[in-house]
């Protein structure tokens, strides 16, 4: 069923326009007005020339959610974007719970795109580290307790999940992934598991390493880092050229 | 640096062309040989009119990969396709391990493009499922110990994670999921809980469906199911028209 006033919550992926889906590209060509935070829209703004925009600052996530419900309700056709996946510590579930709790919402649409999250975009460049079964866990403890991190750190180490780590730094919390590695080696994670990050994903200035739990601690990163730590059998190895690769495996006898 | 042999492990996303990234349609575009199980051969080759391909049947994924070295080293550009993304539970480690194994491949380059996996594409489909940390786990056991895979979904519970299980069912295994409930449950998770599953996304047939965890039990699922077993506070709400949406919540006060 089609309704007339529709939010889209659409994933661009990481970095670069290219790397998100026909569908989403299609969507926001579809729509009157395309709604995200500045640094996206900046990003977005060369490939849709002759559409409108609106962006709120960072930090202003429920402004800018009703904003789009106010748009679609005087007649636009909206999309917030995302980077990444809009369902992964995105702004799906608070387009959801925006319309639950505000009845002036209740005729609204809202269908989600999904996008390339930095988990699997970030896995792409160092390997293969989520070619098994594989936990991700945000470090903010902005709208998290920091327990509730801590029980999940816990426990990925106790089900030896692969981990993808998000938010790992910000400027408050630059200790926030030595903690996490250390809370993971007293659950029992070797100090040799086989790790690395990722920064930058789709970007001109993307880089990344490989490198153990132990030499991980140390590394100074910053917010636009994903962090990958392998479960025990994950391994480091050599491809063409001598480069290293971070490498779970699937499971076939090979 | 740029090789001469290069494999690209491609992730197309879900059932539909449109659903891969724009990188992977150039990568395919850009290669003289497509590799992949028929079924996605068979999806892609309207899209790639004057493409060579090769497939194999399921089950022959180590001869795929292969095939996919030989074709590199005569000098042929290879994309191997997988569903979903290359590097979740698909053909990037066993390439990687492969030449580990075998010096002959030691000069082909192997790139990674990822795609949006099930566990992205099915929580769009159903509202925002994975919106906080979650969980990836496979039930099939034909290349993991049962043992670990229920070491796994006890530490998902006790870690309080939204999990999306893939490959919940197959003609061997059609109780799989039911027991993989049943251990969720002794683990602490509330009979209640929200969950919700989709089939077939992306294509003709896609369908989905939002219930309880007693619910999910007795569900008769295939396998093209993406399971979908909420936190603790995840929450089946009503959206436009009274559909239902299944929402783990980001943390934002609203």
């Amino acid at each position: 069923m089609m309704y007339d006033k529709i939010i889209y919550a659409v994933g661009i992926g990481p970095g670069k326009v290219g790397k998100m889906t026909q569908e989403a590209f299609d969507v926001l060509e579809s729509c009157d007005i395309i709604v995200g935070y500045t640094v996206y829209i900046e990003l977005l703004k060369p490939s849709f020339p002759n559409k409108e925009f609106a962006s709120t600052p960072m930090k202003q996530e429920i402004e800018r959610c009703k904003m789009c419900f106010d748009f679609a309700l005087g007649g636009k056709k909206v999309a917030l974007v995302c980077s990444g996946d809009a369902g992964v510590y995105g702004m799906a579930s608070p387009l959801f719970e925006l319309q639950q709790r505000n009845s002036q919402y209740a005729d609204v649409e809202i269908i989600v795109i999904p996008g390339v999250t930095a988990a699997n975009s970030g896995a792409a460049l160092l390997g293969a580290p989520l070619n098994h079964d594989y936990c991700v866990i945000s470090l903010s403890d902005l709208l998290t307790p920091w327990e509730t991190i801590e029980k999940r750190l816990v426990s990925a180490v106790q089900g030896d999940f692969a981990v993808a780590l998000y938010n790992p730094a910000s400027h408050r919390r630059n200790d926030y992934l030595k903690k996490a590695c250390q809370i993971m080696i007293s659950a029992g994670a070797d100090e040799g598991r086989a790790c690395g990050y990722t920064q930058n994903i789709g970007r001109d200035d993307e880089r990344m390493e490989i490198c153990t739990l132990l030499e991980l601690m140390e590394k100074e990163i910053n917010m636009f880092t994903t962090v990958f730590i392998g479960n025990s059998k994950t391994q480091i190895i050599k491809s063409v050229n001598g480069e290293k690769k971070l490498v779970t495996k699937r499971g076939y006898e090979i």
